[in-house]
């Protein structure tokens, strides 16, 4: 458990389409952060792109990990207008992606 | 930045292959997790099965997170001999992975 900022973890990992424009994904990322001020469920927020060095990122660029308090929070959060919204505009711009969601034990 | 935890965080996912035991899978858990007592540079861990509901997980079923405080210090892990001695006993097991690292930004 990391300090209040959630129980669940969301994990969202994105293969951005070609062609996909770094303004492009820059405007999603930005809406993803937005979440925050619109779902109350949505308790953080952050995201990176890949560093990693062992060759087995499968093409996975970009990481976004979300957490919530409960699990019928995230279940709020994914049907929430706003992350439907969120959602609609976001896939037609992904060829590969990842949600995986878990509660963290030690 | 989640207090001091680290701030490059490395997500593992995987996927057994079948046939894999309950007891298989429990004792790679504990030898990750082990790895925290011969790694110095690995600063936590944790771990949990997959319970989203968005049907985008791609057959993954279990997510580890390890968090390091430098890229070095998570190369460092990466080359280290328990490390490795760990991926060689755990890779034969897996159907699937997805290593993929960052370094979060808000």
């Amino acid at each position: 458990m990391e300090g209040g900022k959630g129980v669940v973890k969301h994990i969202f990992l994105a293969k951005f389409k070609e062609g996909t424009t770094e303004e492009e994904i820059e405007k999603h990322i930005m809406s993803y952060a937005d979440l925050l001020n619109h779902i109350e469920h949505m308790k953080s927020f952050e995201w990176g792109t890949d560093v990693s060095i062992e060759n087995l990122h499968q093409g996975f660029t970009h990481i976004f990990e979300a957490t919530f308090e409960t699990l019928e929070g995230r279940s709020a959060y994914v049907a929430h207008p706003a992350h439907v919204k969120f959602g609609t505009a976001l896939f037609p711009t992904l060829e590969k992606v990842i949600v995986i969601d878990y509660v963290p034990k030690a």
